[in-house]
Parts: C-alpha cells; structure tokens; sequence
C-alpha cells in the first residue's frame, strides 16, 4: 500500500477573504503533515460558495494524494463544505442515524433540545467515515477515495482550532502514519548575513544544485529578509539517520562555500550567537546608537539570559549627546562630521569606557530620508568595534533602502561585526 | 468599459508552504482592492513550481477578471512565476532592453556588477508593461487579457512586502480605480491603547451595533495586538462625500465613548502623536530604559523627523548603569529594588538633566522569564516622567504574556503616558 506524499488543504470561510484574517490551521496541519513524511503542494482559501469549493477540490484531487478541508462544517446555510464534497465527488448526501443520535445526546447533556438547523450536521456523503469531534458539535469526516477516482482521501476538519486539533491528533495523524509506512522530513536552515540575495545563490546554487540527485534528495530554498539569507534544506526518508547525516553534510558544504557569511547552521539568531560568544569569553558589552537608536540593543536583549553579557548603553541621537555622554570630542565632530570612522572610533571607545565593558560598538548613520550628502548619501552608516586593546575596528557601510531598511541592516551589521571580531580574537 | 469586479490573489513560494511562514501579501492587497470595490473571491498559495503555479492562474482566470501573483520574481532559479505565467497564458518570454539597462544602472549607482543571474529579471511575457520597482530590482509586470481570453488582466508583484506595497499603491491601484468607476469604499481606523479587546468591545458595541443599519451601513472589526487595538469602519457608495460624513460621525461617537484610551484617528502611530505633540510644544525628550533596552527610542526614532525632539537616552540594562549613567541614589536601588517607583523617578529625573532634555521617560520592570517574585512578579513594569516642574508623574503596571509581550506592552505604555501627560498640560 503506497503512503501519503503530497496534501492541499483548502480553508473554506468568507471571513478568511477579508483583509484583518488569516487562515492559520494551515500552518498547524503543515507541521503535523510534514512530521508524517507528507509534502504540503499548495493551499487555498476560499469563501462561503459551494461550486467554487467544489471546483477547487476536484482540481487539488488531481494533483494530491490528499486534500485537507477545513471549516464550513456548521451548522447554518453558510457551512456549504458538506454539499460542495458530495457535489466534487458525485456522494449523494444521507443521514447518519448515528451521528443524528450523537448530536442529540450532546445538547440533552446540556439540557436543550436540539435545534432542527443542526441535523445538517449529521448529513454525509456516501462513504464518508465520521471522526468525533469532542470539543463541539461539529463531526469531521474522512473519505478514502476508490480505485479510479483521483486522490486517496479526502479529510474534512472543523474550522475552530480548538476543535481541529485535537480531532486531527486523534483520528488522522494515527490513520496517516499507518498509511504511510515511516517516511518523515527532516529540515536544517543556514543563515547568514551582509550579502544580498543574488550574490549568495550565486555561490550557493553549484553547491546545492547537486544536492537534490544525491542518493537522499535535499531540497534547497533561499529566503531573504532585510539583513540576513536563509537556506532551507530538506529531505524526506524512512532512515532517519541517514537523512540527517545528507542533511548535515549539505550543511557543511554550503557553509564552507559560504564562509565568513554564515553565523548559524543550527537555527540560533544573529543576537543569540553574539551572546553565546560573548558569554563563552565571559566579556559584557555596551552599545552607543545613533541611527539605530536603540534597535541593536533591543536586539541583544531580546535573548533571555541577556543581563550577564550586556551592560547597557547609550542612544546618542542628537550630536550634542555624543560629546556629554559619550565624550566624543567637538573639535573630532566639527572636523569629520557625526557621520565618520574617527567620530565612530571615539562613540565606541566612550562607551566602553564610561560603562565598564569589555567590548564598546557604535553605529552612526544617516537613515533618511533627510540628512543625506552627496559624500555621505543617505545608507551611509559607519560601525566602530573598542575592545580597548587589539581587535579594534572600524568600517564604514552603504545600505540601500529606506529608512526602515537602513536601520535594520545597520543592526545586522553591527550585530556581525561584533561576532567576527570575537571570532578573530580566538 | 466594464470595471473589475472580483479578483483571486496567488503567492507564490516554497516558504510559505512551511509551517512557519503566513501569506501577510494578501491581507494587504485584500484591503486596497476592497477599497476599489474589487471583491476577492479566493486565495492560493503555491510553492517554487512552475507546471503547477501555471495550472493554478489559468483556473484562477476562468473564474476571476483580475488575478493578482505575488513573489517567485526574483533572479534564482526558484523563482519562477515569469516562466509560469508565460506558459499559462501561452506568452513566449523575451528580454526587455529598456529592464535590462535599469537593473544594470541600478547595480552600477551602487559600484557594482550587475550578476548575470539578475538578467532573468528583464525577461517579460509578450505584452506584459513593467511595473517600477522603487525598493528593489525585480520589476512588476501588468499583462492586459486580449478578447476572447478569461480575465481581464493579470497583475504580476514582488514578494517583499516593502516592495509590493509602493508599488501596488503607485502603479496598479491608480489603474483599477481608472477602471472601476464609481463605487468607493472608505475606512477609518479608531486606535486605542491601555484596554484589552473585550474591554474595549464592552463599551464599544452598543455603540457601533447601530451603524451597520444607518442609511449608508458602517461595516466595524475590532483588531488587537499587543498594547494596541483597533476599530476598523468601513462603508461603501458612489457619493464619497455622504461615505466620508456617515464614517467621521461613527469615528466621532466612538471616540467621545472611548476617551481617554484614543490615540488616533487620522491613522498616525502613537510614537507619531506623541512626536507631533513634543514637536507643537517645542519640547524634546530623553529616555532611560531598562526592561526595553532601546524599544522606546527605536519606535520614537522611526518617525521621519524625530531628531528635532529626541535628544537620545541611556539604556541601563546593569545596576549599576541606573547608577553611574544616571545618577540614582545606590541607597535608593538598595532599599526599594531596581524595579520600584522611587527608583524610576530618579531615572527619569537622571537622564532629563544629563540629556539637557525638557522631558524625561524612564521603564524599568522585569519582562522574565527569569527575574519575577511574589511581590514583583514577571511582567511588573514601572513607568516613570519627568518635567523638572509640575506633571511629573510614576506609574506601576502589571503586563501578561511572555518576554516579548511584556516589552511590547511596556514601550506602548509608556509611548502613552507621555501622550496624556503632554495633553494635560495644555
């Protein structure tokens, strides 16, 4: 008997049409599909509309082993689910004694009567298998498909997370498992940071193009977000070991092709590495921000555990505040600008100093969209790294973007900078 | 010429068939398009695959007069809605040279070689028009349907929702509303902070219950994320001036039935009314932040401007920060603890006068999930303000949630308390 490899699930609800909704049951039964060895090809949302829901299950069908439905099992003229499935499937629709008796028994138990509306129900096209559903009324129902009809089942859910949940954890996680004979997918994701997107797949793509003939295929996506590239791996097998060791041998290769870019291959954060470094040398660091204004900070702690590596610092955002509170001298600003590698060079020391760390960062910048030269455009943010001995450093930064852009690859970048100079110190 | 009606929304990508990541593209495009009147009638979400995003957009097409596709436009081999859209609408692919001489000029304004990869980015469907892409390199594509065909137009978008977005708002929404005649919907937004959601509904609702039975109906969701919520109105008619006076006297009762939680109503953030009230009064602030570490100052220094009334802070993340940095009494942190009013007076005192600032902000709490005790429990923050005068004021709040949330719901709290206090002084 072949196993389930691939599922579409099809959210059905006009309130997921509207722009303040999101279906998120899918992301719950694509990690519970996913951990069973089954591939998630696409998903769909659609409104309350029979013909519709009907048209789009009969297209998943013939692309997927199964289709996930969830929502639309109510019971008002709304809840069209039922219907649509005995129309896409030609399964008339009959009434389940049981079902029926089950749902009566449910209300009595709360002293009311059944109202009639919910006797829709207990309506199930031919051959449907009821799952129970015991946080509400609403039945779930799985369809196996026959021989010649496309697909090999059909599984419809209850929208209310709440209901669906458990119901998918009890009555079709063990039935897909049983079906589908130990295949499971294992995941790994490489991050790194200060290159762009296409200057990484331009590197990584020979690397990882082969990847998916090896013996264990590894499937490779590249992710960008404003500062940092993510490379997902995955594959899929019923020897687990052997899937983790492909997996971690792409790994290696990509980050050796990657090196220095790359800061975690084990899902940590660019900040959660810096403070794992800083705590391993046992050194505490303080940060002075001018155009990041507090980000790199908010950054740093947001890891738990945070206090013991990071002192504190300061958000030098007028440049009057570079001279008091972190002793930058006026004659260094007047000369070079706030926007410079010395101006920089003496936040970073200043900071350093005046809180008693180990390791002072600075960054200055212009973010914009005001305050741009045509020598210093706007993107242009220098980084300054006082370690108060050897190691010290300074570089200066062009970012694209807008002022959001800016600040958050300037917080990348600083964040960067201070986990090479604790790796070079080694 | 008939305007567009209803249109599907398809994005596109492997990660956001993970269990991870949520399509957010469409909630965006959801609300503009409904803004024109446009229905959205279902949303599909594909992975990096060609054969099927193609079988998708031309089921899309016989059911929709716009389909809109977002992401799989840039450079890698993973992106693949340009090749998808041409076979689905049997369009060959060629290269526009008028594309091909941007993305080069736009590698080049930055000192660099445009990588060959980027060259699949000026290949173009025959008939589609470029849309430009002021955030970064990967061109929207507006393909109108010919007679005979289904649909009306397919719209192409990048995936970065910092690009889609300028570029929906400049290039594709001034084209439908060209196209759509007449009927407008209008939104206003009713921002509130300090209550949680069912709070707010309570007193909200026999309020804007009614609306939806005025002469022109005034449609009302309430949204909530952490240390804010919104009431959304919306309504719809030709005659956008009786549409505009019906929501203003809906925005007006809701907000006298809310004070004095509203913040805004013209849209602006709170950091932004606080920026313009600091801004009227010709006042500046500094701020001294513990528990948010530069979350204050980060969300102060996102509005365009804030130069002219931040002067900075001091982030005093250590002790003994709250003591060289800004001057608190050690006997005081000895006797009430870090996290005290008397001691988050003294910050705020502390970093107004070494800052030279009018205002002084300062929070200190513990956001866990270590830290807590019974008598200060994880989520107690102290919010304090100094004025050098009278309207000084301090304040103990006690936030639920994790690490993050606390943070969130501190930095809003205190965003706010300065809102009332500077409103106050009127």
């Amino acid at each position: 008997m072949p196993g389930f490899r691939s599922a579409e699930i099809i959210a059905v609800g006009s309130e997921l049409l509207t722009p303040h909704r999101s279906d998120t049951n899918s992301l719950f039964l694509t990690g519970r599909l996913n951990d069973l060895g089954i591939d998630v090809r696409s998903k769909a949302i659609v409104g309350d509309d029979r013909a519709n829901l009907a048209a789009l299950l009969r297209q998943a069908l013939a692309r997927a082993d199964l289709v996930v439905i969830t929502g639309g099992l109510g019971p008002t003229n709304d809840d069209v689910t039922r219907e649509a499935v005995a129309t896409a499937l030609d399964r008339p629709l009959s009434e389940n004694d049981e079902l029926l008796a089950g749902l009566r028994a449910r209300f009595a138990s709360r002293g009311m009567t059944m109202p009639e509306i919910n006797r829709r129900q207990a309506q199930v096209p031919r051959g449907a298998a009821p799952l129970p559903n015991s946080m509400g009324s609403a039945p779930g129902l799985w369809i196996d498909m026959a021989a010649g009809e496309r697909g090999r089942a059909v599984v419809l859910l209850p929208g209310p997370p709440r209901e669906l949940q458990p119901m998918f954890d009890q009555s079709v996680a063990p039935r897909l498992a049983r079906e589908s004979g130990g295949r499971r997918w294992r995941r790994r994701v490489v991050k790194l940071t200060g290159r762009a997107e296409s200057q990484v797949d331009e590197v990584a793509q020979p690397v990882y193009g082969p990847f998916r003939d090896g013996e264990i295929p590894i499937d490779t996506t590249i992710l960008a977000a404003p500062g940092q590239i993510e490379l997902h791996l995955s594959a899929a097998g019923a020897d687990l070991e052997a899937v983790d060791r492909a997996l971690d041998e792409g790994v290696a290769r990509l980050a050796a092709a990657l090196v220095p870019h790359v800061f975690s291959v084990d899902g940590r954060s660019l900040e959660a590495v810096v403070g794992d470094l800083l705590q391993s040398k046992d050194l505490r660091i303080a940060v002075a921000e001018s155009c990041t204004a507090g980000l790199v900070l908010a950054r740093l702690t947001e890891v738990p555990g945070s206090s013991s590596w990071v002192v504190g610092g300061v958000v030098a955002y007028a440049n009057e505040v570079k001279i008091s509170a972190l002793g930058v001298a006026p004659d260094l600003m007047a000369l070079h600008g706030a926007v410079s590698e010395p101006v920089a060079t003496a936040m970073a020391d200043g900071v350093r100093v005046r809180f008693s760390a180990d390791l002072g960062l600075s960054i200055t910048g212009i973010a914009g969209p005001a305050g741009g030269s045509p020598e210093k455009p706007v993107g242009t943010v220098v980084i300054a790294i006082a370690t108060g001995r050897a190691g010290s450093s300074v570089r200066t930064f062009r970012f694209p973007g807008d002022r959001r852009m800016v600040r958050q690859q300037a917080t990348s970048a600083a964040l960067d900078l201070v986990r090479r100079t604790l790796l070079a110190s080694n």
